[in-house]
């Protein structure tokens, strides 16, 4: 059994130094249901479902206060995390009203933002009814946006966190391997996500993304790269590439890598020049953007660094960013390493920080054979940036 | 494997159904990230996540378009549920307004609700970056919420919606039923818990809610009931009552359902007549409830029935709803058959419908002896309703 409590506990205090950091008097996390309509930031501060109206407290003094239903009161005690409960039976907006009255915030900080996802947890229809709730005190006219806490709060990732990321990084790479064992010619590519799927219910592990597209599998140049599924009719054969997108998720933390193998035609000791030169083509853009990273550096630049690498190398430009956090899920909110499209709004401008944990990703597709794609998991420094998977440097071969 | 398609296509008709009969042009799902933030209405009319930012939009006409990022075209085509995919590479907003243009529509829904969590999906900052996206079009002014129309698709189950519910309720009664054939005195709450999630996990089924409180099992009179997760240090003893609140989670749908034992002391051949009395009482009125149960009756008259039931047999009131929607949640949104306290908004003033599912509890403390939970699943038919559940009509017994 995992100690969630212990987690909860290092986040909370993470969240009161980022409020002060940030000059946010008041944090509130309002939510309903979450089973239903989950706020990415209650996994943060709380790591359980609530399902009446709730209200989770976080002042830059040190409160931590949870408003909630009175069958809730024991489960937020046994997280250790909070100095005060105040449990209600007919209804929130009395003991809201009044916690809020005592703390008389300059500001207070919601789940909402253009932006990032994971900082936009307050559906709209919660922000009226709080709105509604507060209605006559003046504080709905002090409400901003608590983007930036939750990016650095999600973005920052604690011992805790980065051990469990480590973990899942080493299991995902234990099943990649256990894959390129495994496969021979003929399989098609549901076979490979079925083998897949057998390795993690066996050892009890979820997937990092949706079940049904993870793995991805693409072999060959027919296969559709992306996030489409496993294919039944498409096969394994001599002279194509294997692409495969996976990662497992182990005590709540994600892995995301992808690994390319080429299957040897009969006669053939290695990959053709043109496969060969392909990959060492985007192993030398991803390996462009990993040294661009560090403390301070905005998202684009360091998509920006891989991506003309990649260009100047003859190769088309990606179609997605070259990176994204990696954590409790697969793409974990806040600063994208990306481009700046109109689909990433602000994300890319984001800096990277210390203990962020970031999939830096990109491929060339190889005409005749298949997709290339390479996905490493890494976490920033103090004056750069570490691998946490141990990187595919050379195209892998699988005999047909 | 299941065919989620089908039950997609099914939800889809019933969409332009319902739109029709209340009067709405375009009902628009607006939606992103959805594996970190997912909107519940996404379940019904698709069926997986959407990374990128991606709108599904419903005409009363019938049209059903999805805008979606290019690599999810072939996903959203699998389904077979959409008359036309518009794939986008950059940026959503340019196909988004031409569709909407195209359509001109009088008013368009979204999922926001002050009520409704199911209908609630659209967070804060996505609602302001849709109005961002449609600027200066004049279609801001005409949004309105989607909330009766997710309410009527949600609440009136199809017929796969149906049979998937069954089948779940059927393998919660089994579990319900091993327990009683295998719990004897000594056993704590944790290693009743741990029973059931290895029938579960034999059977690879997941929970109808957070599983560290899936089962809640409370035996005797000092263990908390509610959402309280099952504790180490309470034992089964002679003479205690002992409850458990569980359901599986099958193929995408749930069972919610409670059962309640007597553990005979030495001697004991049935339990006290003060017990008997209260589960006597307790499930009369769950009876009152019931009976009162058929299309077109307000939510709270329906509690009402079994709340008065209940204190005129001169027992304290629930502090809960009577019941609520059952499907692919256990508290699924919509209608709450509930009293008119301030924490369950409008929903208790919503209507039955036909092929709506509803869990219906209520419970009883006997000082003492310790907690009875009576909870059933209930389909609404043309007439009144049905059980899909088989009752519990008395105390079970389990020898100490």
């Amino acid at each position: 059994m995992v100690d969630n409590a212990a987690l909860v506990r290092e986040k909370l205090d993470q969240a009161v130094a980022i409020l002060a950091e940030q000059g946010v008097d008041v944090w509130l996390t309002f939510v309903r249901e979450t089973s239903l309509a989950p706020d990415p930031s209650l996994d943060l501060i709380l790591g359980m479902d609530m399902v009446w109206q709730s209200a989770f407290i976080v002042t830059r003094r040190g409160e931590r206060i949870a408003i909630v239903g009175k069958h809730d009161k024991e489960n937020v005690e046994a997280t250790g995390g909070y100095t005060r409960i105040v449990p209600y039976v007919q209804g929130i907006s009395e003991s809201l009203r009044g916690v809020l009255a005592e703390l008389d915030p300059a500001n207070v900080a919601l789940n909402y933002s253009l932006n990032d996802v994971a900082a936009d947890g307050l559906g709209h229809g919660l922000m009226l009814l709080l709105r509604q709730h507060l209605e006559g005190t003046g504080l709905p006219d002090r409400f901003t946006s608590a983007e930036s806490v939750i990016g650095s709060l999600r973005g920052r990732k604690s011992p805790i966190e980065i051990q469990r990321i480590r973990q899942a990084v080493t299991t995902t790479e234990a099943i990649f391997s256990l894959v390129g064992d495994s496969v021979r010619a003929g399989l098609s590519e549901t076979d490979i996500a079925r083998y897949v799927h057998q390795q993690i219910d066996a050892a009890n592990l979820g997937t990092a993304w949706d079940r049904d597209y993870c793995p991805t599998v693409s072999a060959g140049p027919e296969s559709p790269v992306g996030h489409a599924g496993p294919l039944p009719d498409v096969h394994v054969g001599p002279g194509m590439l294997l692409h495969m997108d996976f990662g497992v998720k182990q005590d709540g933390f994600c892995a995301d890598l992808q690994r390319t193998w080429y299957v040897l035609g009969e006669g053939e000791d290695a990959p053709p020049a043109v496969v060969v030169a392909a990959f060492d083509a985007a192993r030398a853009a991803l390996q462009a953007g990993f040294d661009a990273m560090r403390p301070g550096v905005q998202g684009w630049l360091i998509d920006a660094a891989a991506r003309s690498a990649l260009v100047e190398a003859g190769y088309p430009e990606y179609q997605h960013a070259f990176g994204h956090h990696v954590g409790r899920v697969a793409h974990d909110g806040a600063t994208v390493l990306g481009p700046r499209w109109e689909r990433y709004g602000d994300t890319p401008y984001g800096v990277l920080e210390e203990n962020n944990v970031f999939a830096i990703e990109l491929g060339v597709e190889v005409e005749g054979y298949g997709y290339i794609g390479l996905e490493e998991n890494v976490r920033v420094t103090a004056g750069g940036a570490e691998w946490l998977s141990d990187p595919q440097t050379e195209l892998w071969t699988l005999r047909g």
